[in-house]
């Protein structure tokens, strides 16, 4: 089935204004609550939000094979486990009933009413229920930039890295949607120099731009699967802030990898960009070198153009562009995460998400963590209110932006926002 | 409120044999598949299951505080949710009704025949949905071993070890009950010497001896939790198989932990024994020394006395018991392990899971492992049926059991067994 939703010349009958990150070509997924205090799977298209189980049971889907509820609910799993084929009918659909040429239901007011919603009069919540949720590290530069910072500059690369797309199992119930401020965490910590632990607020929190993909049920336990078919099992991506405390992490993450340095907040963006969606932004990955194993061998355009930002914005002040990174550094692609997840036979359920890693690129401004952006704290930034900053501040929002663009169309993800409150 | 469940001269109205893991004094938790295909939530007296929904229905927690349909469910999250208070008196209620003083539910054929299962009749599930896994690495004498056979035998334990319960995020999805048999993994590795490393089977396929604690909701995100209150919020524990393939672990675990080398399969028993159920079996964990963080600090009997066995089964032939362990060997508590675990604010909820690590005793026939047994591959052990093992080899039947004695009862946790079948 083509992508018709993707249609560059559609218009909606829907305001949306140029610079909007959800013009009718974007239509992404989430879960909000309106005011009427109902929990609804929905779209959205510019400041408006649709809500999706009211326009089911107006019968706008009833040709697609939906169960009844698959909308009235509180996390997008049951709709995603459909499966590709009816996502893209669903997206297409959407797009036709908010295409301007389409009088449908433009010209019922009635039912535009139960369906429509000023984005301010409604909450993001979290979109999917995430089984699991597993975190890559596939930017070659960040590896680079840590291995050369924590261990060897002329082995900064471990000898694995370059075969395999290294990754490690994360924390689902701490992933919370923009919006939801986080504290700074507590833990055990070993200062520089120090004979001894100590226990007590991190010191040094820090943000990891990262983006995260979303899956359908891929496989049973014991199958694997072919990299051919691995992105018909993805069905959008968010921006992802892997929140770290540095030295929390630095002391407790040997041997066996980081764990509460990271487990106390991950910030997800709110919508679902699909991958359909995504289709016209289509880049090839970097060279790989040394070819990677037979399973994990891909031809074509397998990465996506998204230019991603980071800000800084301090209590009462301004927003400060900490660095400009891009999907594209990606040195792994997702269908090679995906695959290489499955090449033991462990089987990925419909609402895992896995993330990136830190997504940074070739120059030191487009790192994607204070770490790297600071060089460990050797090179604090300076923020337009005069501050500086080695790592983040009690009270910093760290918000990131990812847009994509070309000539006919700009499709965005909206915020992935988060206060970091002081420790309780 | 008292634990009268645990009232050592009670007997029950349904025949137990004198060996059986499942005396009146246990009353564990499960979720079973009747042959009528009703899954349910369920109890185990001797060779019976019993059917809690449709004890429920019948009216016999007619006046505890509970949803209706909290048995009538295929995982016992939402009746782990209702908290310990709620836990114990449904357990003391149980063993009341099938108490031999009790004529209430043993003179009535009829209820009695809708409650009741032979065990041959049902099929065990998996006792809860997983949110999150948590697999510590808390047994000294493991962490020792490895520390010997990977890196250096006079600095086997790292420096973090003594002040923390280092632990790390595992997979829930691949987590299997009893019975469910699974496959050899493929992988990448890199053999000794080799240059470049190889994708194919395992060829290095372990067991970890471990047991695992299911929690209830402990705390919100953001908030830590007392290390005095931590008890409470455990449900029970399980054996708990943490199948490994070292070959694939060694290459890959540099420097986020173990990833694909753990997550193709963990088994567990099918029946929750509850904290409750093991408290006779209190017992004083190692002596810690250095002295841990004041929010780690408790004082009394804080382990609990469960001998460990394992075996391996080749196929068609006899089981061989290859090692005997026991949970009280275990450095750090299950308190000291979940209050860590949210010294970060991070949030723990109803059904998720933590492993206790591999439990290797003193001696060498405690170990946890084959890579500990069988030390690293260079004492194979001899099997009565004349063959050798390094690690498992397929088809081999891997067994684990717990059982508590003391001069009054014994109790048990039935089997956590599973099968290695070949490489698909």
């Amino acid at each position: 089935m083509q992508i018709t939703a993707n249609n560059p010349s559609r218009k909606s009958w829907l305001e949306v204004s140029s610079n909007s990150d959800f013009p009718i070509q974007n239509i992404p997924f989430g879960v909000f609550l309106t005011k009427d205090n109902v929990m609804t799977i929905g779209s959205r298209i510019g400041e408006y939000a649709i809500d999706l189980s009211a326009l089911h049971q107006l019968g706008y889907f009833k040709d697609i094979e939906l169960v009844d509820d698959v909308f009235l609910q509180d996390r997008l799993n049951d709709f995603i486990a459909h499966g590709k084929g009816i996502w893209r009918q669903v997206r297409n659909r959407i797009a036709d009933l908010f295409d301007i040429e389409n009088a449908k239901l433009q010209n019922k007011k009635k039912h535009r009413n139960q369906i429509i919603y000023d984005v301010q009069d409604i909450e993001m919540h979290l979109p999917v229920n995430v089984g699991d949720y597993t975190d890559f590290y596939s930017s070659k530069e960040h590896a680079t930039n840590v291995g050369t910072i924590f261990r060897d500059p002329d082995n900064a690369l471990l000898p694995n890295w370059l075969h395999l797309p290294v990754g490690y199992h994360g924390r689902s119930s701490s992933i919370v949607p923009t919006g939801k401020n986080i504290h700074r965490p507590y833990g055990q910590s070993k200062p520089a120099g120090a004979e001894k632990p100590v226990f007590g607020p991190s010191k040094l929190v820090d943000f990891e731009l990262e983006m995260a993909f979303i899956t359908t049920d891929v496989n049973k336990l014991g199958e694997r699967i072919a990299i051919e078919n691995a992105e018909d099992y993805i069905f959008g991506l968010v921006l992802f802030n892997d929140w770290s405390a540095r030295d929390i992490q630095a002391w407790e993450y040997v041997p066996l990898g980081p764990f509460l340095g990271k487990s106390f907040a991950s910030t997800i963006s709110p919508w679902i960009v699909t991958l359909d969606a995504l289709e016209p932004f289509r880049i090839e990955s970097p060279k790989q070198d040394p070819k990677p194993f037979e399973y994990l061998q891909q031809i074509g355009a397998n990465s996506f153009d998204i230019q991603l930002e980071t800000f800084i914005k301090p209590e009462n002040s301004d927003e400060n562009l900490v660095t400009k990174s891009n999907f594209k550094y990606m040195y792994w692609t997702m269908a090679q995460q995906l695959t290489h997840h499955t090449s033991n036979g462990c089987n990925v359920r419909a609402g895992d998400m896995m993330g990136s890693g830190t997504i940074s690129g070739p120059t030191p401004d487009s790192y994607g963590s204070m770490l790297e952006l600071s060089w460990r704290g050797t090179k604090p930034i300076k923020l337009s209110d005069g501050s500086e900053r080695k790592f983040i501040n009690d009270n910093d929002t760290v918000i990131m932006r990812g847009t994509c663009k070309n000539k006919d169309v700009k499709i965005g993800f909206g915020e992935c926002s988060s206060k970091l409150l002081p420790a309780l």
